[in-house]
């Protein structure tokens, strides 16, 4: 390609209204353009990043046996009510009405849509696995977007379905298109990591997210440097922090802790270590008729958060929500602050915490402002609590497999993997007649990737002040070649046409920039676009036979002898 | 591929909704599945051929120095607005609220969207001329959706965008998209004919369309075989019949026609040619006020066909419609069927069609019920008329260039090239600076492709009782194996993955149909679908060293050897 038949258009400063790095490097490279709230036009810079993200993704999707095809961006409601989406979906659901009143959707994702597909095409076990994907542009209406193509609104979506016969085969499917994945985010050459993933009704673990690595990244992923655990936060699990719990040795005593709400407080006035504190978190459960409404008390290590997801399993837990203070003042008889298990007004469920369940001569609230007690302890002073798993991991916990400590790191989620049973095929009446001629429901999984916030994942990962680092796979263009001068000098001129032939004729993805910039100009466009490779010719070099090479994260250019540069580029290419 | 790893899904009937042969063929050949009104999946079958139809596309823009980029599918109002098309155009629109009740579009075409990017983008006439383009969902919600992919709702539409400085730089971008458009129907391997069309308030000579001629085709295309004459039937010129007007040779003569309200009937009562009769079409304008309202009278000779859009163009009608009964007898004093221009009650407009003005002698109403006047003469009757070009061209008329006579022609309508001018960059201020540093408006082209009609109308072209004959550029596979007993002979096999390896070996498009399907079932799969070459290996052939190649028009199959096949099949896809 050469410059001046592309369209290149760089911005000095970002939009005030880019908030994160890649927002800002994206627009300023001229790669997307705004057209509304959460919209954005690919301009030809950004289309060709996609184009090759998405190839990477169909050769791999092909290569694991999936099929592709296109499923319609609007999409009857016909479809979303049989699932019952249409009303559990809040507004993020764009819904449209056409000339005849009749309800559409704009697709957030197709699994209604594949699974009428499949119900009338597949009849028999003989036809199955069977894996169909499209690459699609989706649309949800975010209350907030923002951060360009991290949270748009309108965005493309590589999304697969997989089908089959018993849960048995789903698995199959499953890891067959894990390993897909695996490899798929190995060659774009970013950091990535498979973290397990709460499922939600399905239970198991039938569901793992695929993060690219970024401190920036919105999600806290739980990951055992010496085994191969990981999860995310919500799915990590949080084991009791000492195996069994000590013998008591205090007695219970109210303490008085006069304006001492917080657990840190309270540790500070009592000058004892926060980990011998325990806080407390009061839900409510509705019932059918208000005498059946159901207060709850969960205990946890006061340096410890409560985990929301976790909480939803608990039994009984299902449809918590946080208590009012007035219930908190009708159930304990005392304002949030002073709260705890020992004398509360009226009778609660009490659910402790692993770390808190081993506790012994522990403090908590007594149920009396400004007071607490100290030298708590389980069945002398308070009947043994129900014990759940109720908080979020932190850095340095022992890791559930027992094979070293937990770490955290950030990372943006990219990919989603989950086996979703008959969740769809239920309600959608999707079956095929097994061996015996009996109709079986179909075990489905689906698989996403977020094509579009490939690219802004990318860019928080991989940039520096001067903009971004593509990796060569990904990159728009996988070389450029810099002209000093091409129009005063012929050697210039002559020496750029003819290796910008020999890369072409080379199957490499150059950009020749012929538009004439001054040098420094046009080395700057190309570090904020992030091109990987830089060949720079010009008179002085070539007086001594010689060109300059610099690759993007280099610190300085090296002189290459003009003969072996078309090797040494080659050489960097594959490397990459 | 393998068939066992692709997805084909073959019906013997096609559903009774699918009314054209296209449709039937591509719901009965698995290529397309309904998912609601007007909206289709493409299955996997289908999507390849659509990325045939994309990627001839993109290569021949891009060779035409056109950029790729992609615009969102779903579009802010605001843009509509300014142009004026969120009121003018109907319920054809696809309008979406989103959470905040802002109002959206859901993209027919994206005139606003690139004209909104260039205004910010384009600066300078040095960035001048630039030519963009998508390939992407279009959406237009049609009042009768039918026909499969002909008249759909969601398709998917190349739309491209030229920016120039002024008229003659538009002319040339104009004249290298419609050179593109011919090399990519050349290449699609489709008969097409380009003709001009009428471009409405923009005048001149700039708009064409394209078309993949078919009988089946819903628009009559004029062409003069022996010149370059081309247009459709709404611009296409009809000249007057007889160059001169005859001397009267007959007295004007109120005779009486009882009964006989049309010119046919009429002919026939007084046993003259239908050609001298001149038929009366009345028209109304309306003013400001009631009594502002005009009436015209349109006059044609008895066999021919109003042209509505030429009708709009006649000085004063650019608001006609039809007049109603009452203000016909109201103006002419009779209802319908004996009218005509001499003698109205009160006074109307009388424009006569090119071939009326040279007529003598002629049959007109006489504005009084079961009469018409015989001998009605120009100059001495009634008036000279206004004379217009007002008809429907018909088979054998005079071309205009003077070069032949006309013929017509159906097809079916696949591309669009229109000089927009500064329709819409007058509305959306898209200006660029000029060599002297003056704002000027940019001079708009617009170039469309129905990417997923073009399917439609290759198979109304291409199809005999068995099914589709694709084009090899366009066919889903361009060769088919067909071994015979695959399971059971060992030879059969061997020989078999060896021709699929060494086709895959030599870039050939080709599917193994590895499904063990009878040889009956086999053949009529691939004849429905349309591959347009098959081989089949049976032990029967093997022995004399013989393999069989058909191609989809072949009447009978070829023996040809073994060893001889490759680079047979390579002749045959090189001469297509």
């Amino acid at each position: 390609m050469r410059a001046t038949r592309f369209f290149i258009s760089t911005l000095k400063e970002a939009p005030a209204d880019a908030e994160i790095v890649s927002h800002k490097l994206m627009m300023r490279a001229g790669m997307i353009k705004r057209l509304g709230s959460g919209i954005y036009n690919y301009m030809p810079m950004g289309l060709r990043i996609i184009r090759k993200v998405e190839n990477i993704i169909r050769e791999e999707m092909n290569r694991a046996g999936a099929i592709e095809m296109l499923m319609p961006v609007v999409q009857p409601a016909e479809l979303w009510q049989e699932t019952g989406r249409w009303d559990k979906m809040g507004p993020e659901l764009m819904r449209v009405k056409d000339r005849h009143g009749r309800d559409y959707i704009i697709q957030p994702t197709s699994e209604e849509a594949i699974t009428d597909v499949v119900r009338s095409e597949i009849r028999s076990y003989r036809q199955l696995p069977i894996n169909f994907y499209h690459i699609q542009t989706k649309f949800r209406d975010e209350r907030r977007p923002r951060f360009g193509l991290m949270r748009g609104r309108e965005f493309t979506m590589k999304d697969a379905y997989s089908f089959d016969r018993n849960a048995e085969g789903l698995k199959q499917s499953y890891q067959i298109m894990y390993d897909a994945y695996t490899r798929i985010f190995q060659r774009f050459g970013l950091q990535f990591r498979a973290v397990a993933a709460d499922n939600g009704a399905i239970g198991g673990s039938g569901s793992h997210e695929f993060h690219v690595i970024a401190e920036t990244g919105e999600d806290a992923l739980v990951y055992c440097p010496t085994s191969d655990y990981a999860a995310n936060m919500e799915a990590a699990e949080a084991v009791a922090l000492s195996a069994t719990r000590p013998a008591a040795s205090a007695a219970l005593t109210k303490t008085a802790t006069p304006g001492k709400a917080k657990c840190e407080d309270v540790a500070e006035l009592l000058a004892i270590p926060l980990q011998n504190t325990v806080k407390s978190i009061v839900l409510t459960v509705e019932g059918e008729k208000e005498e059946d409404k159901q207060v709850w008390l969960l205990l946890l290590r006061g340096d410890h958060e409560l985990n929301e997801v976790k909480t939803s399993k608990v039994a009984g837990l299902a449809n918590y929500r946080f208590a009012t203070e007035s219930e908190i003042v009708e159930w304990f008889g005392t304002k949030p602050g002073y709260l705890g298990p020992i004398n509360t007004r009226k009778p609660v469920n009490v659910v402790a915490d692993r770390t808190v369940a081993n506790m012994a001569d522990f403090v908590c609230g007594a149920n009396e402002a400004d007071f607490h007690f100290t030298g708590a302890n389980w069945g002398r002073d308070l009947p043994e609590p129900v014990v759940a798993d109720l908080r979020n991991v932190v850095d340095g916990d022992p890791s559930p497999d027992g094979k070293g400590v937990l770490a955290i790191q950030r990372g943006i989620e990219v990919g989603h993997v989950f086996q979703l049973g008959t969740r769809y095929s239920e309600d959608m009446k999707a079956t095929f007649l097994d061996e015996n001629g009996k109709p079986q429901l179909l075990q489905m999984g689906c698989y996403g990737i977020g094509v579009t916030r490939i690219l802004g994942a990318a860019i928080e990962q991989n940039f520096d002040d001067k903009g971004i680092i593509w990796p060569t796979a990904i990159a728009p263009f996988e070389v450029v070649i810099c002209p000093m001068g091409m129009d005063r000098s012929e050697a210039v001129k002559a020496e750029t046409e003819k290796l910008y032939q020999a890369m072409l004729d080379a199957g490499i993805d150059v950009i020749l920039d012929d538009r004439g910039e001054r040098p420094g100009a046009m080395f700057a466009d190309w570090e904020l676009i992030g091109v990987p490779h830089r060949v720079v010719i010009g008179d002085r070099g070539l007086k001594e036979g010689q060109l300059e090479y610099v690759g993007r994260r280099d610190a300085a250019a090296t002189n290459i002898p003009v003969a072996g540069m078309l090797a040494f580029v080659q050489g960097k290419l594959a490397g990459a």
